[in-house]
């Protein structure tokens, strides 16, 4: 099968994907967020023999001998008060993750390494659906960088018009989904609301590159700080929440997702409300206005 | 081993979970957004032998025969004209969802289904890690049904006070993580941020229960349209951007995410915005007022 030369070199790195190393890790993981594991838990996730079990827990114990502990009466391996988590990834940012992949119905439950997890909610989205003719058409072009046409109802024309684009990336604000383009009938490379594309027709048309478009390669730093207005209490507990070292912290974005990233941190010029609500100010917005479109 | 009594008996679970049925549905998601499958690609991502890629093939094709055809000259399985996934799964929400989550860093690359995914990014998040003994200690009080004890630093007090709370579940507002736990010096159901819980000490005194947590367990809905104030073709878009129907959209939520969810759509009360930034409007302010906490 010549088109197919990786079939047989493949394993090895298969092996270490869904293999010894994956259940290494998942042990790392039950010992550290659930304080116990036995051989029970990995043959029932992993779907291995009761005695590669033992030798998965024995190989773990040689590697961290001061992990776990075995509680002969209730047959479990128990974490130790001194555990330290042997890989980088059982860190509490992903174990939250986890949880909010869980909930937003991104990870389906039996991927993640929790046997328990705890009730935990968000605040609902407003999102829509995309069209999946129109979402194929678009990655289609993406991956094989052709141009698109598309009727597109942009907010500022009555009607739907005719446009030629070369997509190149997608983007998310928060709430919509959008693809990045080089707009041929308007001359520069804009957003397209995905929703707002009311029909997409593949072209072989080779795509102008996305080499050009400077705003999505261009990174704007944000120094965000809490709102002046707060008491300094207050400002404290704000500096509390967001980890921040001497009154601010610094986030970097893509000038591209500039007006969205303000916008949900209810920074963007004309967003005002009551400090108790708008927690957080932008301290260098006079470096900042200058990367805002001119007109949003 | 009395205590493993499941160690034996999941394997059919764990057969479905790992195996004939994912690869099924693998085959089912590069076909429907990659466009072709061949055995190498099954090889590859599950490490199982080309012998069992050509049969979980033969399968797929047996359970649809319609959805793709084989072409001999590069030797892989295209996708046809005609194709209707056969895994409710492979939708372009979940495939959206997929991507936000790598974005995100919350799924590890090599867990999706994708073998290739186009450049994406979205707004960067302004969030900071927890302390992971506390939110250990939290997770177990929630798991075990105790009290945890904790020095609580808010935002109405000059220093952190002792609490003793019942947590039962986790809340993120789209930045912060919380607890949400009865307050026992309070005498009320509350959130705690967890980065102001300067300290947590778990405790065996059981729990006061989640059941009388009225502001969790209620829902309300928010039926949110354009801004009124929009031309009546930008309204047009914005209910296209939000799959409105009869110029609105209903989302419900829990009464105790109620303030997080109308701040991230920028519709609590003082928050204010020119139209081209705030796009939406709360229909039915009247009703979701008195779910609101007086003092925010």
């Amino acid at each position: 099968m010549p088109n197919e030369p990786q079939s047989g070199k493949t394993e090895p790195r298969v092996v270490s994907k869904w293999g010894h190393e994956r259940r290494l890790e998942f042990i790392d993981w039950r010992l550290r967020w659930e304080g116990r594991i036995n051989r029970g838990d990995l043959t029932a996730f992993f779907g291995i023999s009761v005695p590669q079990a033992s030798l998965d827990i024995a190989r773990y114990i040689e590697l961290a001998p001061d992990n776990a502990r075995y509680d002969r009466s209730n047959k479990v391996y128990v974490a130790s008060e001194t555990f330290e988590a042997l890989y980088p990834g059982t860190t509490p940012e992903r174990y939250l993750n986890e949880l909010l992949a869980r909930c937003a119905g991104v990870l389906q439950p039996e991927l993640g390494f929790s046997g328990w997890t705890p009730p935990m909610d968000m605040p609902a989205n407003l999102a829509r659906g995309v069209d999946s003719r129109t979402l194929l058409t678009l990655l289609f072009a993406i991956r094989n960088a052709k141009r698109v046409d598309v009727s597109y109802q942009s907010m500022s024309a009555a009607k739907p018009e005719e446009r030629q684009i070369s997509p190149h990336a997608l983007g998310y604000d928060g709430f919509r989904w959008h693809v990045r383009a080089y707009c041929h009938s308007r001359g520069s490379y804009r957003d397209f609301v995905i929703a707002r594309v009311l029909h997409a027709s593949p072209t072989q048309v080779n795509a102008l590159s996305a080499d050009a478009d400077a705003a999505w390669h261009r990174r704007v730093d944000l120094v965000i700080g809490p709102n002046p207005v707060l008491s300094p209490g207050a400002k404290r507990v704000i500096e509390l929440d967001y980890a921040m070292q001497a009154g601010r912290v610094t986030i970097s974005c893509r000038q591209a997702l500039l007006f969205y990233t303000l916008k949900r941190l209810g920074l963007l010029p004309g967003q005002e409300a009551p400090p108790e609500v708008q927690q957080l100010a932008l301290i260098n917005r006079d470096d900042v206005q200058a990367f805002l479109p001119h007109a949003t």
